[in-house]
């Protein structure tokens, strides 16, 4: 089972990410070198998946600490906490990269009294643990929900909720690479996600690299597949889980979840605990972002597919109910509502 | 309100439609001459929408008979037949296509003992008969639709059953175009419906034409709507409809309609009568049309957006059982289900 890394340092410790706005049609891998490589990956997606973000934006602190490594402390301390400040503002509603950034600075804080050349180790140890502690949760995400796939069973998923969004395996695809490793035949529907076809792009490449089977579909055929029997079970992610189990994540989850309800297919949300936003009571606390109308009407089409001047609901996210949600997986388990 | 023909015969006697595939960009009329261009048009959805194919043919019939009429008797009615035999498997779904071409077989048997130069007025006349009983028709279904549609309401629609499919006003269509007549205030929001995008493409583009206030979405989004209460009424056509009310339409009509029930909202279904297939009892007997995976991976865009070699399901139509069903409208009235 080939399954990459989105971000990784390598044996020389660089930067290396794959640039997600080249797949499916190429895997290029990209180092990011210095600030403005960093801000521009995350500003344009090349790194993309809120754990993924945070773990690039991590291990971009140490490489740009030890770019800065000659200067004299103050100097050091300065241009690094100059650089952390401009990069938490290029994806400002994205949690993690405030979050990796945060536990950056205070590394850099309880060492600051130190020389620079000191410092760098405790960075790239912080770093590591941000994405190792990622991937223990992924790992034990695929370990408490590949039990619920069996022989013969059609999976449904919405998006991209795999390694190319996480440190590896990730959130929704964990347990489904957890059964293929456990030898277990299963086909997977895949939605192709409008309108940015993150299903379609990042998904149905990550899968077939697995060598699992893969079906593409237009998020308005799942009903039909649901209908013939051809859906066991559906797997999404989460970008935020309110205090009640509410669910927002991708825009097409909550349809997706209204059909697995009418049809009696389990819908498993998979997201780490982290995700549990405390501050939201309920999923209408959850601000919705809305988005520009052209990613409807013009973006990847050789010409625009919609008349001028028509008006566009373009919602990024839903929020899904709890009573439609079968179980929430997390690293701590199946919790079932 | 501007409302064009989709396909007529011309004050010449040509067959000409409207070539929709290059719509919204380009509104562009194209003549009909032979067995091969009108093949194509129906195979490539130049002319599309099941009453507007029946029309298609049953014109086409007309033109093509009058390319033979120069042939003795019996070599006419081979070749004629020949022809019919094949445009009727051009698309197995569109029942309007086998009916009308049933009419125009029907007309041809009873005048086989004339000259061909005498069978072509019988052939013109019953093409004119197909195209004039579909025109009032979808003015009988206005009229029954158009009182549902009040000040203020969210109005759903799904792929294109307009005047573009049609003869004139459509059938989903014709109740927004006689409550936007009456001088209702509304606003209709119009699925994106993948993967042909007959609603951004057409829907959007029929409607703005009328001057309705059209929001266009991704099919995905419109339970997000629902959700928001900005849903009121849903309207769609019907490519058939079984004996037991069951409703084959364009493939996520299923999907709107179990979250139209989930949400309370009526949802209505407009067709012709001749759409019911007395054949099919349920709508487990109405053949479902697969289409090519090309629709899905590369149609319309730049570039390809799904790796090589993934799996494909396409499937062009669903079936919507009558339970989830508020009414039924012909042009003999809204029959409850």
């Amino acid at each position: 089972m080939t399954v990459l890394r989105a971000v990784r340092l390598d044996e020389q410790d660089r930067l290396i990410i794959i640039d997600q706005t080249k797949l499916p049609g190429e895997l290029v891998f990209v180092e990011l070198r210095d600030k403005t490589g960093l801000i521009d990956a995350i500003a344009r997606l090349k790194v993309r998946g809120a754990p993924a973000i945070g773990i690039a934006a991590a291990y971009g602190v140490f490489v740009l600490a030890r770019s800065y490594s000659g200067l004299a402390r103050l100097e050091f301390l300065e241009a690094l906490r100059a650089d952390i400040a401009q990069i938490r503002h290029v994806r400002p509603t994205a949690i993690n990269l405030a979050w990796a950034l945060a536990r950056m600075e205070e590394m850099l804080r309880q060492h600051e009294h130190e020389q620079p050349r000191q410092i760098l180790p405790w960075l790239r140890r912080e770093a590591q643990a941000i994405f190792d502690e990622d991937a223990a949760i992924c790992r034990a995400i695929a370990a408490h929900g590949a039990p619920l796939i069996r022989d013969g069973m059609g999976v449904l998923t919405h998006c991209n909720a795999g390694w190319l969004a996480t440190s590896e395996l990730g959130t929704a695809l964990a347990p489904i690479y957890a059964a293929q490793e456990q030898g277990k035949k299963f086909r997977v529907y895949c939605d192709e996600t409008r309108p940015l076809l993150q299903g379609a792009r990042l998904t149905a490449y990550e899968l077939m690299a697995a060598q699992v089977e893969t079906i593409l579909l237009c998020d308005n055929m799942a009903a039909s597949l649901m209908a013939a029997a051809q859906v066991d079970i559906v797997f999404v992610g989460a970008d935020r889980v309110a205090a009640n189990g509410d669910v927002a994540n991708k825009i097409g989850t909550l349809s997706l979840a209204i059909n697995a309800a009418h049809f009696g297919i389990p819908f498993y949300v998979c997201a780490p605990s982290s995700t549990l936003d405390q501050s939201a009571p309920t999923g209408a606390q959850i601000q919705i972002e809305q988005r520009d109308a052209l990613e409807i009407t013009e973006m990847w089409y050789k010409e625009r597919m919609a008349p001028a001047g028509v008006g566009v609901y373009n919602a990024a996210f839903d929020v899904t109910p709890r009573e439609l949600i079968t179980g929430l997986i997390t690293e701590a388990g199946i919790k079932y509502f």
